[in-house]
């Protein structure tokens, strides 16, 4: 094997547990997850997991991490796409475009949510370089939308709301469909309008 | 021992158990609890348990029922006293005592949270008493409010999204917290804020 196929490969290996790890964490929880489960699912070697990922808590900081970074992205892609819009189109399109992105990324928001739990039981800290892409993730919507390069903590704790709030409405999708009786498109209607309603409600609280 | 006072006995020990099983539920989440972590807890002996309670998925909903009923009482409470006030009043008042309630009763809110990521994952449906008394809970604050007897399904849906993220900015208080580094009396007001907003929101889209 030439050298750098080795490097390509040792790439591909610690990625793929990582992608493992983002999906046996967001089904099964930090506390019902172990790195048996998740080197299974990746089919290597626990001695290997632990050699590229240290313990199941620099794992789980990894996983978050990571889906942070697709979230950062996403959002990148929806601020050029509604850049030159009308703040009422802003909202309009980013919404919906953020609605799509969690239903097809639904281990993202399980992930996300878990924070809350394991911060709540856990003696590990979360790590500063992962509370930092929270934070970014937060403030950046208000940059897209608002053009508010710096919120204030009360505009923070805004961006939380809705944040937590989408990621319970595409967590709880089957459970909240199944409470209420209603299809997959009027689900996604309805997660659209709360959300869309409450990005106007701040706006028009900015102003 | 009376007959009276071994019935008495026996519903003490019964209820100590559930009391537990929602502590030990809260703190471990489904998956992370065991039978066994809450015969431990309330301790009794694990075959006691089994014999009241049956398994784990039925202790679990046995948990979710009774913390409804709490959360019942607390609606109705509210109910009288905000009867003959304004309508902004009425939302002023029952926020306040809402989130007192829910940061008083913390477990409540991660029961119920689990529910999610339980209905996700298990093989079991969750039972339709426990359904009808999440139902309605969340009907009756409508009623409580808006005098509204019937909500439609967007308002049900509207119940939801408020009530789910009542629950997240309770469990994830010290998260929360700590990333906007805010006092507990600040993070109180922002609760209150954020939800009487929305309550005011939607109080102008039923008009």
């Amino acid at each position: 094997m030439l050298p750098e196929d080795k490097e390509k490969k040792t790439i591909n290996v610690k990625d793929n547990i990582l992608e493992k790890a983002i999906e046996v964490f967001s089904k099964h929880g930090y506390e019902g997850t172990s790195t048996r489960m998740i080197s299974e699912a990746a089919k290597v070697n626990i001695s290997a997991l632990h050699y590229y990922w240290g313990d199941k808590w620099n794992l789980y900081q990894a996983s978050l991490i990571r889906v942070n970074k697709r979230i950062h992205k996403m959002h990148l892609k929806i601020g050029e796409k509604i850049r030159f819009c009308s703040i009422e189109e802003k909202i309009d399109i980013a919404v919906k475009d953020m609605t799509d992105f969690f239903l097809d990324n639904p281990e993202g928001s399980s992930l996300i949510l878990e924070v809350l739990h394991v911060n709540q039981n856990s003696k590990n800290e979360i790590d500063d370089e992962v509370k930092k892409s929270i934070y970014k993730n937060l403030s950046e919507v208000f940059n897209i939308l608002y053009s508010e390069t710096e919120p204030s903590k009360e505009r923070m704790f805004e961006a939380f709301a809705i944040t937590y709030l989408f990621y319970n409405l595409i967590k709880g999708k089957a459970y909240f469909q199944q409470v209420l009786s209603i299809t997959d498109e009027e689900y996604k209607n309805y997660i659209n309008n709360v959300i869309k309603k409450r990005f106007a409600c701040i706006l028009n609280e900015g102003n």
